[in-house]
């Protein structure tokens, strides 16, 4: 009897980001993909989040190597912080490479892992795997598909993908590749459920760079344009259209610096005009000659366009000499830093272009017609949907099941369950550990429950100290109760309120004094006890209280 | 020579909510609207925010009542806090009066504040200003623009509006009086810009019932349908349905059943078909036999529908006999809420219909050719964008000269800035107290920058104490330095770096001894600077550091 084959995500269903799927078959494992997530808003001051890659661990001498689908964070930025646990080769095309290597490099450890570049249409071999790598179209460059080749069959991982007719540079998405794969029969498909909730097709990378040049084009004001850095082709879009206009143009913001670098070396991104300046040199022409592009098309505190927005940027004053296009939609969750950084560039005097209408961003992710088109090409026996939240995945399965896929083919999973593929039949099987890993400054997973609702609750009230100093041998109390408090009124406006707790702190010690209570837990909580219940009962407001006994 | 007519928005511009407008004429003043907000992310811990309202403590005297254009919170919800040091009489239309008083009861405080019924059309007289109300469209029944005459003019304050042609109850916007008193001559429009980035028009509330009608009649699961609480249009719509459908209805959480309590007290909800039920009674009926209309349209914690996403509702448990239809746009930020609670519901079973092509939800507010029409039949002399965030105020600026609005007299203002308007003249005159009080609890405006900015610090990184006790006398340290965290790190998990903390705190206090430095402000900066430092180096996180020094 053969193995089983295991399909199993440890991140990027049921969330949006952390993208990584283990593949198991025998002695042999290949990872998909190692991404961050971005903290939720419950995860107080938390920097990143990273896939919990304990299975990983426990099979370390299995694993055979890493394949790429594409350089953009959530498919890569957890590769510094997995790496160090559990090394093994990374398989890229030549872009991916690029941006993983500054990545390793920030992070100290660009000798410690082995690259190997890949091109589009080549196959390797790890284990008993054999992976083909498949051009696809995404929004970023030398995005490819995954091929891989099983002793049970072959699945394709679309990994992000869309379907764009006319791409800026590159290839349409390989879809004869793709066809071939499904004549000869494909085991199972994993797709990209993104926009599944949108219908139709997503419109081509082009149709943006037509209303940019349109907006540029017709103004003589200087060009600030904020999308995400990593758009290659959007970039390479703007400088043709400013060698046509005659403007410079200047990049600015890390990431748009770091990535606009690596892509140009790379022969990704070609200035054939010219244009392209540094953004200190922006001073020696005049605005009508210049495109400033940007990053912190989502409001991010501290990008580029957001320091302009609130006049803090060093080299870029914006006023009404400025015409701002976003091109970018909203990130759910980023609404309302965008709206105020857009009305504080209107503050400013700026012109500020950022509505859907005007045509001026695209999607990266395939819309309904071009998912069905997929699961059309693939006629895949199994069907996993990947990348989405659940209703998402519910979404595609439907999807998939309308174009003809067997209802019981269909797998909805989550992360640590894995998929599991016998010679006849598939299921899910038990779960493995599987989670998120809180990365806080340089703590990775030190961070957890616990803390996240200690943070949560010194965010929504603030907190008391209490402290009192207690002769060890008697029990006496020699100095305090003294209060101290942050993030819970002006002390100055509470003199009174405070003096009132340190009469109910003194209160609650004569109490345990008289029932003989000593030791330290039992003060503590009767302070902790009547100090909150009179300060609820008197403001409705629930501190933190932290009484602290010093022995001496 | 005439005084001057002053116009002081104290909220509402340059944000959304806590609308409130004092018009002031000699010795008169009236307020339009008396609205919370809802607190940005930003504001930790906070409940709501109400307007500043100092300038209207200063000129109590002025104060002749206030008028109310409509019932929803961002126009009545400060009443209860404001009126407790600013009390004059309230006018409003019949639901708003009702509305107010079950808020003021709420409050314990229904006998303090004058309450005036109004009907649309009637006109009042308040010192030297008459009032006249004027019914509109809105998504809440019963609200009214106000024409208010000065000695110098008469103004058009729209209020919150739309333009529905077919309303479900009462009458179409009064068009023709506010043409009668565009063709007398309007000294001046403020008028809603809530949805000035939006072309086209707002289509009417009687299209959510044609769609709601075809969900509901085609189903034969429950139904659940989440909307705003106040659309009490709707609600009467679904009563009409249920009536038809021959099922019954019941409303579920807190705001929902006292909106609808009131409105039908009222006469504005009439449940012709004797279809509404307790939530209590559904048990008695059938899945196919019932409609349940709940608030949480927002992803609201805690909301009817949040609870049953997450399993937590007494007495609705969702599952896949439920069909559950989101009736209502989100409000910016609460996008993340939404999703998430949609995940939930479909991981419950339920068919969830929620995207915008449903049709099953469209704004109470003007879109930029209604708001034209609003222009073009008042033809004001000055025109005042207010109910917006600023590009929205400047989108409204231009929407109004491209009306024929002469540019100079299109006056953008903010919170506390009054528009001054004379016999020939309008100028931006010297800003007034205005800005925002935080209620929290009980407490309103103890909360303000210091607090917060305490809050947010420890959310993003906890809390160290660091407690030592010292001989008042000598300066000898007697106990500690002891540390206690919070929200930092696990504290088992650091117990070395815990050890090393202490250390440094020892080290501080023998550099301070060994330097004379006696005072405790020296030694606890010593203990701060010293411990946050290392902490930094060693974690790149900055908790609070809390030195606390105990003397004996």
């Amino acid at each position: 009897m053969k193995e089983k084959l295991k399909i199993i995500p440890l991140g990027g269903l049921n969330e949006i980001g952390k993208n990584m799927t283990v593949i198991e078959y025998g002695n042999d494992i290949v990872v998909i993909d190692c991404g961050v997530a971005f903290p939720d808003d419950d995860m107080l001051g938390v920097d990143l989040v990273i896939p919990d890659t304990t299975y990983l661990k426990r099979n370390l001498n299995k694993l055979r190597g890493y394949v790429i689908t594409h350089g953009h964070e959530d498919h890569i930025g957890a590769i510094p912080y997995v790496l160090r646990e559990c090394n093994a080769p990374i398989y890229a095309t030549r872009l991916t490479c690029g941006i993983i290597e500054t990545k390793l490099s920030e992070h100290k450890m660009p000798q410690k892992v082995k690259m190997n570049r890949v091109r589009a249409g080549d196959t390797i071999k790890l284990g008993c795997f054999k992976i083909e790598f498949i051009h696809t179209n995404h929004s970023i460059a030398d995005s490819v598909a995954l091929a891989i080749t099983t002793p049970l069959g072959t699945i394709l991982h679309t990994g992000d993908f869309k379907i764009d007719l006319t791409p800026v540079s590159g290839e349409m998405i390989d879809l004869v590749r793709i066809g071939e794969l499904g004549k000869k029969g494909l085991l199972a498909l994993m797709s990209d459920s993104t926009n599944v909730e949108r219908p139709g097709y997503t419109p081509s990378e082009k149709i943006v760079g037509k209303s940019l040049e349109k907006f540029i084009m017709e103004s003589d004001q200087r060009i600030i344009i904020a999308t995400f850095a990593s758009n290659v082709s959007r970039l390479q879009q703007i400088l043709d259209i400013a060698a046509k206009a005659g403007r410079k143009v200047a990049v600015c913001g890390r990431s748009m610096e770091k990535i606009s670098k690596v892509s140009m070396e790379l022969g990704y991104l070609k200035d054939s005009g010219k244009v392209m300046i540094d953004i200190s040199e922006i001073k020696r022409y005049a605005r009508s000659q210049l495109i400033i592009v940007s990053t912190g098309s989502q409001g991010e505190t501290m990008s580029a366009l957001y320091r302009m927005a609130y006049g803090s940027h060093k080299q870029v004053e914006v006023n009404s000499g400025d015409r701002i296009l976003i091109a970018a939609s909203a990130i759910p969750g980023n609404e309302k830093s965008i709206n105020n950084m857009v009305n504080e560039l209107y503050k400013q005097g700026a012109e500020v272009i950022y509505d859907r209408s005007a045509a001026i961003h695209v999607s990266g992710h395939a819309c309904q017609e071009d998912l069905k088109l997929m699961l059309g090409l693939c006629k895949p026996k199994y069907f996993i949907p990947v990348h989405g939240e659940y209703r998402m995945l519910v979404q595609h399965a439907r999807l998939a099941q309308e174009m003809g896929v067997n209802p019981k083919n269909v797998l909805i999973t989550e992360i640590g369950r894995p998929v599991e593929i016998g010679e006849n039949s598939a299921r899910l099987g038990n779960s493995v550990p599987a989670g998120r890993l809180l990365v806080d400054g340089l703590g990775i997973g030190d961070v957890g429950t616990a803390v996240l609702r200690d943070r949560k609750h010194l965010s929504e009230d603030g907190l008391l100290v209490i402290v009192v100093t207690v002769d060890a041998t008697t029990g006496v109390v020699i100095a305090g109760p003294d209060i101290v408090s942050r993030g819970f009124v002006y002390v100055k406006e509470a003199e009174a309120l405070m003096e009132e707790l340190r009469t109910i702190s003194q209160m609650a010690l004569d109490r345990c004094s008289v029932e003989n209570l000593r030791d330290w837990n039992s003060l503590k909580s009767a302070i902790k006890g009547d100090v909150s219940d009179y300060l609820f009962k008197k403001t409705k407001r629930s501190p933190m209280v932290l009484p602290i006994i010093m022995e001496i």
